[in-house]
């Protein structure tokens, strides 16, 4: 997807949204919430979506089943800054056997433009041998992750409608 | 007031409240939110106070009166961590001629005992000189935190009925 | 460049180092530094270079020429954790008429190995406007980034030698 | 300790130093070091010194010594902000059975005055019971710590020489 194409986002694009209040601490020097707190906010959502709806314990010392960062990326639009309350969308683009790609919008409350869309590439992979899993990732994440999944065929199909992808 | 009395307070010995979400990089690796945290809150509910009911505008470069933090303070009662979500609580516990003493507790939604409670005291000071502002802090400020102000005076009186300080 | 290609990266391929001392909160609760602390880091160097070496002032309210970051990006290929030191090191990939990209490798101390590639682009702009600097980027900026430039003609032409890119 | 006598504080008054470089978000709207990021540097090189001097391993499932913390504080005398280099300096002020008092001085490299003295109180917990360690802490803890304790007598005896405590 494009630069230009993710500008175009909106809530409705996505799957699961949280709301998040910024933070004194999120604004730079100046004065805008600092790039590196949009990644923050990208881990927050997506592992709040695995351990709420795809059974994820990553404090638990007997999960074998990791979920490791390949690759992030983010494409900033505009800017949000504390004190505002922001919602983060959340959505998947692409399930593999072992890998997922999640992308999220940031929004600042009470403006419908996107501010920044991004996400990362998680591969589960076994804990003791650092390997993509060999069956492939667990049945529960994989129907927790289908739930959120907008595969691209399907904005293509409805492309005439939105317009826009 | 002592670490036993502290331990006892309910979100109703406070005077404003807001609601944060916590994120993944809050815990660390105990699994529990990171105590520098607590620090975080504390700073955003009280600049959220400043900016939202005394006028204050931290990012105005004609804001000549700042609000410089002299000593910062905390107890330690439990623990909360990601995903969960937080109530963050305030008042002023004493106000003088140019400093304010800032209380803040801190809960998770869904207990009642407070997790932390800490502060920090404010000294306004002129911007140019780096003095307590010769006339005391401005008029909007003093109006704003006498709103939240809980005399030490009046808890007493309350004691009885109170029963806990 | 592909992912394969920056797994290799090694030290010698970048201009600008400095050493940073990681932090217990760096830490997430898998005992590794998470993964947005790697744009910390990015933003810290690269701003560095800028305040050291571009004359860059972002302090100074006089300042109207700002640094946007349009796009940022990273690829892990290992992990790192407290309390190691890593090196960050940094190079320009890129220098346009009013944008730069920048590239930072993350290295711990005692590994050849690079644990993580990433960084981003700015645009400077004209802080009034909004919009790129309508005469390209001030010369200062232009020469302090020409002196950690690494053109791909040059690594092209020494890739017999680097055998590797 | 009061706050004057605080303030005086050199880096030869501590046991343990070691060399932070500062971070681009380190700094907030007011261009300085944000008062918490102080919190997590004390984390830091307590739990740096815990590792390497009195054989800590937090990552470590099998350990069921904890250092809970149980209060924290700090007094600020100056500022420092990125991109400066600080010293933390560190010592034990109070020994106990299973508690121990750490300070922490932190100092921006190439200036003599403290910027802010702070500190917490660790209480040594068994894990499972959440109560504090029944034989009080562990050896190796003690014998580490014991190396960095500075007692208040020996100030007090030294008070000439230092005509400061």
């Amino acid at each position: 997807m494009t630069f230009e194409q993710k500008k175009k986002r909106t809530r409705k694009d996505y799957r699961y949204q949280l709301e998040y209040r910024t933070r004194w601490s999120d604004n730079d020097m100046y004065h805008h919430m600092n790039n590196p707190v949009y990644g923050v906010i990208f881990d927050s959502i997506i592992n709040d979506y695995l351990i709420r709806h795809c059974a994820r314990r990553p404090m638990n010392p007997q999960t074998k089943e990791n979920g490791i960062v390949v690759t992030s990326q983010c494409d900033f639009f505009g800017s949000t800054q504390y004190p505002d309350v922001i919602d983060a969308c959340m959505r998947v683009n692409k399930l593999g056997k072992t890998s997922v790609e999640y992308e999220v919008g940031i929004f600042q409350q009470g403006f419908e433009d996107v501010k920044a869309v991004g996400g990362f590439m998680h591969v589960f992979c076994d804990q003791d041998t650092g390997r993509p899993m060999p069956g492939g990732m667990s049945a529960e994440i994989r129907k927790g992750l289908e739930k959120v999944l907008v595969e691209e065929k399907e904005e293509v199909k409805a492309g005439g409608a939105k317009g826009k992808l």
